[in-house]
Order: C-alpha cells, then structure tokens, then sequence
C-alpha cells in the first residue's frame, strides 16, 4: 500500500514540512532506508543521517534544527520515536483487517462452524466439527484437524498444521510451520528389544495472547493436555514434549527444548538451545541461560542457572573461569609436587608412611 | 465419536455401576478429566479421585471398595490399566479404519499406482510413478516426490515432504512437517573462496515399524542410500545427514543431530540435544546422554557417554562434580604455594635449582 | 529416466564394452548398487567390486586392467570419477529442464509477474505483486507473500514459506520446510508481567547463490532487512533471527542458532547445533566449533573457538584434557596437603602465621 505524507501525517496529527504528495511504501532505518520508505529521527546525535538518507519521508521531533538544506519530506510531530511505534501499530491493524473472505480452492468441511470476519486462504484445511471464532486469520496451506477450536482475532501463518482436538484461544498468533498436537515420544520397551507404541490421546491446549514461532513443534499430552498459559511467547524452532505445562508469560528462545510433563512457572525465562529434562518443575522467574541443561528442578522462585548440567549461575561462572586455569593448575600441582619430592630426596625432612 | 458406558463396557466384557446411557467422547485423566471423558482408577492409593473427578465414566478394578457414594458412573473390569489401555488401541483402530477415500483436490499424477482402502487428504501431491501400499493414510497437504514407493498400513501425516525415489516401508508413522531426502549438505571449496555443490542423488530408504517426529529432517545419501532401519523411532526436530544409517530399534530423543556417514548401531539410545560428528560408529546398545558432543567412534557395545565432547559416563560424572569444586582447588594451591614459600624464605628448607 | 550404455557413453565421450543396449534408470555406489544402477570405479584398489557389483553399468578409468570376466558394461573413460561427476550435473541439468509448466489447481495472483519457462507446482500460492524471474521452479505448496521477488534460475522446494516483502536473489536453492520472513522474536515487557509485541516491519534478502536446508528459520528484521549475502550455505533446522547477516561463503551446519542482529563475516564456518548470541561480530574466516556457544565478538580474522561458553580453539582443548584429569588433581593436592601438615605435625617445620 500506498501513502502520501500528508495522509501520514493525518494519521499521526504532524506537520508535513516538504511535499505533501511524495510516497512511501515501508519502513526504513534512516541509515539503509531506500526511495519509496519511512524513516524516524529521534536522538538528535544522529542527525547527520538527515542530510544522507535516501527515505522520502522522515518523522522528526518538533525540537529538530537542521543545519543543512534535506532532500526528504519531514513530519514533525512531539516524539518521532512514538509516532513512528504508533504508525507501525495502524499499519499492521489496517493490514490485518484487509485480509477477510474465503480463497479458492479451499477445504472447510461441512460440519465446521465459521466465525465472522474470518479469512482462509487457498489450499488451507478445516476439518470436521472444527469452531473458528471472530476475525481470525487461516493463512494458506494450514491444517486444522477435526474438532480443533481456534478463539477469536487469533492468526495462523502458512502451513502451519493443528493436529485434532487441539484448542487455541484468542489473540495468539502460530507461526509457519508450526506443528501443534503431534504424538508424544512415548513407547513401551518389548522384551525383544523393539518397541510399542504408547497412544498419545490428549491434546495441546494453547490460552491467549501466546505467540509460537516457526517450526515450532508442541507434542500433545498422552492423556489431558499439554498447556501453554497465557502470554508464553515461543520462538523459532523448539520442542515441546507431551504433558509440558508452560506458564503465564514465560519466554522461550529458539532450538530450546523442554522434556515430557516438565512444567515451568510464570515468567521464566528460557535461553536458546536450553533443554529442561523431563518430569522436574521450574519455579515462577526463574531464568535459564543459552545452551544449559537444567537436570534437577529449581525449587526457588528467581532462580538463574547456567551450564550443561546446569548449576546456579554465580558459581556456574565462578567454575568456568577456573576451568580456563585448569592447565595452569596442573603444572602448579606437579610444581609443588616435584619441590616436596626434592625437599624428602634431601634428606631434610621425613615422613612416615 | 461419542459412546455410552454400556457400548464401552462391552468393548471390554466390563460390568456398568450407574447410568449404562451416560455418553463420552475422550479420555481423561481422572484428577484433570471433565464432563463427557473417560478416566481410569488403577492405583488404590488415588482413591481420592472417584469422589472429586468430573469425569463422566470410570474404570475400575473389580476390587476397588467405595468410601462414599461417587456420581461418575463405573465399569468394573479386573485390570483397569489394562482395560483401558486396550480401549485406548481399540479407538485408535477404529479412527484408522473410518479414514478413507480420497478428498478433493488432490494431485495424483496419471503414472501412480494405489493400494486399496487408502486415504488421501485434499491438497495432498502424488508425484509420477508413486507406488502406495494397501490402508496407507496420507494426510492434506503432503508431498510424495516421483517414484517415491510407500509399504503398507502407513500414515503420513499433513504436511510431510517425501522427495523423490524415497522408499518407506510397511506400518511406519512420519510426522506433520518432516522433510525426508533433501539433498545432502556437500560441498566442493573453490580457489575464490565460493563452494560448488556436490550432486545429492541417492535417496532415503526407512524400513518397517519406523516412527519419524515432527519437523525432522533426514538427507537423502549423495550415492547410494541415507538408512533407517526396521523399528527405529526419531522424536521431532531431529537432523540426519546424508548417508547416515540408523540401527533397529535404535531411540533417538528430540532436536538431536547425526553427521554424515555416521552409523549407529541397533538399540543405540539418543538423548535430547545431542550431537554426533560425521564418519564414526556407535556401537550395538550405547547410550548417549542429553547435550552429548560424540566426537570419536564408541567401539564397545553397550558404551555410555556423556558431555561435550562426551566420553565414558562414569569419569565424565566425576569430572562435572570434581569442575564445581575447581574455585576451591585454586584456593588450595594457592595456600600450598604460601605455605611453602614461608616455609622457603624462613630459611628451614633450601631447594637447589 | 532410462538411458542406455550407448547413450551415457555418447555424453561423455566413452568408449562401452558389453552391451550396449542396457539400461539404467539411477545411480549407485560399486558397493551398494542393484541392477539397473551406474556405478563408478576410480580407485584400482577397489577392483575386487567390479567382480561382484550388481550394477549394469560402470565407468572406469581406460588404464584399468581385468583379471577376470565381468558380467556389468563398462564404459572407459580416461578419468573416471570426472566423468561420473560431470553425468551427474548434466542429469541434474536435464531433469530441471524438464520441469515447467503450471500445474493445477495453484493460486497465482492476477497481480503476480511469471518469467519464462517457470515451474508452478501444484497447490503453491504466489501472492499480490509478486515477481517470480525465468526458469524458477516453485515446487508444489509452496507459499510466497505479497511483493516476495524470485530471481532467474532459483529453486524453491516443496512446502517452503516465504512471507511478504521477501527478496530472494538468483540461482538459489531453498529446501522443503523452511521458513523465511517469519516475525522477529522481540517484544517490550510490561509493568504486569506480561509481554507487548514489537511490530517486526523489515523482510529477509536472500542474494544468489545461497542453499538453505530444511526446515531452516530466517526471521525477517524489526526494520530494514536480515540479510543472508552471495553464495552463504545454510544446512537443515538453522535459526536465524532477526537483523542478522550472514557474509558472503559463510557455510552453517544443521541445528546451529544466530541470535538478534548478530553479524557473520564472509567464509566463516559454523559447525552443528552452535549458538552465537545476539548483537556481536564475528569475523572473516572465524571457524565456530560444533555445539560451541560464542558469547563475545570474534575480532581477530580466522579465529578458531569451541565450547560453550566458547574461548581459544587451542587453550579449549587444552582444558578439555586437564577437564578429564580433575579427580586425580584433587586427589594429588590433598595428598599435598597431608603431607605438608604430616611435616608440620612432625616439629621439622614451623610456619608463624
């Protein structure tokens, strides 16, 4: 879509200095933005990108002097950095009300009810008994298994797959991708040494205001539910087992992993590539450094962790600066040792053994 | 699907305690489980949960006494964990044999050959010469490259990309989302700095009873063939390089990594995280623990290891207690180096260098 | 495709013995192949395989004698493994030429602009505007977003998702799965705990000559572009983030992860399942061991590092190594301690402290 500065500055109630008229079509960063985007200015130590930027149009404080002549339009407004998040915002709330109807060829099956102001897009999938609340968003290529709830405002990227009776509340947002309800990782061991299938009957509920990232894989519960509360933000790319809980607002990087009816607290913090074994609990704040493998459940709210096996993170550190020493300590050790041997050798002392 | 308490006790010669019409339509466990689910009482010791329990239906062994009068209704049976494990199985086929027929539109080119009693999802793509065995499922939006050969009895589910001249065999379960033969990541280096890439023409071939997660990706071999073997299960998010051959019934646990060329031997076990460097052999039965680095060949059978880079798990656990004390060694070496210096300067002990 | 020995021998100027009428349709090792297959022979140290290969046709060097009666066609060259490698690119060549066309049903905007001779598999979807060079081959369901751009000659595999706004360059190759221009993981936390999420505006350029692997991630930047430069190799589950750059030649293993805004020089190598973290540099020909985790900038060009967290190549291992030695250094500095205080017990030494 299509702008002028003057529309622009409407939307943001800012004075257009320059030509009204010029256009844009994106966001920039001052210092990389191209003809055709919007760019902000709000640390004045940057100045000098005003006179350099190719943006068209560039969102400046009221206070800015300028002490050459610029190419680009301005917009003055009270904060540029404010105006320009709440730009962002209107932007992807207009973009995201565009995007309703139906696309052709789709399949929604017959017994699937339909909220209003819903788009699904081509080639995207709704399966029998399937509920689908108010302005959601299917994206093409999507899969939703049978009986799958999905509340309202919620957006579902391309190919991301639901498996059945999996539920996903409102205002969440699911990745490309995505697959959401796929078996727990759980056999019985044969006395033959193959192994039989445990059948995975529960689901995967999702509550509100989640967002998962792409690739994201979260296993339903072999029986009940694997829970994501409300507010857990997902990453790119982790791996959820069967009968994980995760609590409200808890964050999880990329590539983590979190091992089978393991339940974090609210407000974790969980670094990438982190894994968390199966059956232990993480108390509420706790923070999880990148790449550990937390072994044992930390039982104290705030706890910080770090290494692989994981250990409180000031002796953790403590532990591997010493590790640096460690061919250091051996030669000190083998000093010592060759000084005592030379001192017994001597004659000077004895020791009775 | 929903059925009554009678139609489930007859399912497994149970005797019905309450309302026989009383209907459900999942499986809960018993402490979590809501109106319209079935749950399972096995361990007295939870007794608790028949008098507090949502659930719409409970079975119980033929032993259970009752304290107090209960709204669930029961089924009596003599084993209740294996009765419901048994219907657990029963459902699951039932579900299995309902899915069949084949959903519009779907490609299925001129040249594939198609068993009987199979399923294909809608958007789901059957390259050129695919042959598909006798009650194969295929789910919506999968991709069967050309000449892809799949056995009888398996389901692959949405969204799975088999490439082509792939061979999977007969009852193997692959999950939404894998990628399985893609090209192999070889590379040529040239004098400019630039790679020329290696032509990946093999394929991937999985044997019987395998079971692939969700997300995973196996690489098809540059020449010959990437193996995995009858009864291997991967869990999601998994990584086989090329021309990688995995042993029979060999585990391998979530977001796990094995380089190319690397065989692993059968009833091998994969935790977590774990990596394998490429061109080495894992021995028959080893165990490789979470966030393992296995950088040489585990000739032993039945090896065990642990750490990155991983060797024998006895003495690695050793060294990880013995690395938390490593601040403590530094102070004792310090006071030893004192003490002997002292000892040095007080003019008691001479060293002759 | 069938091809005869007549006909591969007239492709690359060899010179058949046997039957020149029989056929193969694929490729394989000497050791490995079935009937039907081509194999090669290089190395007179494997002859013994020409005697017992099942393959119906091989190529061999023109100097390889025979001590026995064979029962494959050969086909001399004078080299054969450059004639091997030089089949396989011409047959990879022919198979891509061989694919164009739109299959239906696909999704293709009316405002989506086709090059020539292009591939559109069946249920891919092209979005508004979009600009798709000649010769590309987008594979069956694949997605791309309004405005994405395709330069000539690039690949794009089954299932692949890139998003709006995207710019992938020329002769690229994008494998099942993967994800492109999926949202930045940023988000502003709250006074109330929970998390507000920053609108992530900028795409993904993806310039020529780059492979990404399957079911790789590349999240597109809050503003401006994460951009991955000419001839980058990107093996299977990769995590880029948002505003990262990968440099021109930089090759990255399966599973590795590249936090926000981290940037790569060129020809750097990054092994399996690292983990850099987020707003560092590393520079041109560093070398990042497998599962190492990079906390801080690698400034030196050609740094080699391992561990996590990771330090000095050289100095690393030399840890590792005193690592393995740390029970016995504790056992060697108590037996130091005992008998300096066996000494002091003694009356030999007094120490005035």
């Amino acid at each position: 879509m299509q702008f002028s500065a003057e529309q622009i500055a409407a939307l943001i109630n800012g004075k257009v200095e320059g030509d009204p008229n010029i256009s844009v079509d994106s966001f920039g960063k001052i210092e990389e933005a191209r003809q055709g985007q919007l760019a902000f200015l709000a640390n004045p130590k940057y100045e000098d990108h005003l006179y350099t930027t190719k943006a068209s149009v560039i969102l400046v404080n009221d206070s800015q002097a300028l002490r050459e002549k610029i190419s680009s339009t301005l917009i003055r407004v009270p904060d540029a950095y404010l105006a320009f998040a709440a730009l962002l915002s209107k932007y992807q709330e207009m973009m995201k009300q565009q995007l309703t109807g139906i696309q052709e060829p789709s399949y929604i099956s017959k017994s699937a009810i339909l909220g209003e102001h819903i788009f699904v897009g081509a080639f995207a999938f709704i399966g029998e008994q399937v509920k689908i609340g108010n302005n959601v968003k299917i994206y093409p290529q999507v899969y939703l298994g049978d009986r799958v709830t999905i509340g309202d405002d919620t957006i579902i990227l391309p190919g991301a797959k639901i498996y059945s009776d999996c539920v996903i509340g409102k205002e969440v947002l699911i990745h490309g991708g995505c697959v959401i309800g796929s078996d727990g990782f759980g056999f019985a061991p044969q006395p033959d040494g193959s192994f039989k299938k445990i059948p995975q009957m529960g689901n995967v509920v999702v509550e509100d205001f989640v967002e998962i990232g792409a690739n994201t894989t979260i296993d339903r519960a072999t029986i009940g539910s694997t829970l994501i509360h409300t507010g857990a933000k997902l990453d790119n790319l982790i791996q959820i087992a069967h009968n994980v809980e995760i609590g409200n607002n808890t964050v999880i990087a990329a590539q983590a992993g979190v091992s089978g009816s393991t339940k974090l607290g609210k407000n974790v913090m969980v670094g990438g590539q982190a894994g968390i074994v199966g059956h232990i609990h993480i108390a509420d704040g706790s923070k999880i450094n990148a790449q550990s493998g937390v072994t044992k459940s930390l039982k104290t709210p705030n706890s910080a962790v770090t290494g692989s096996p994981a250990y409180d993170y000031t002796s953790a550190l403590r532990s591997q600066v010493a590790n640096r020493h460690l061919p250091d300590f051996e030669k000190r050790i083998q000093e010592l040792e060759k000084k005592l041997q030379v001192l017994l050798d001597s004659g000077q002392l004895t020791i009775d053994s």
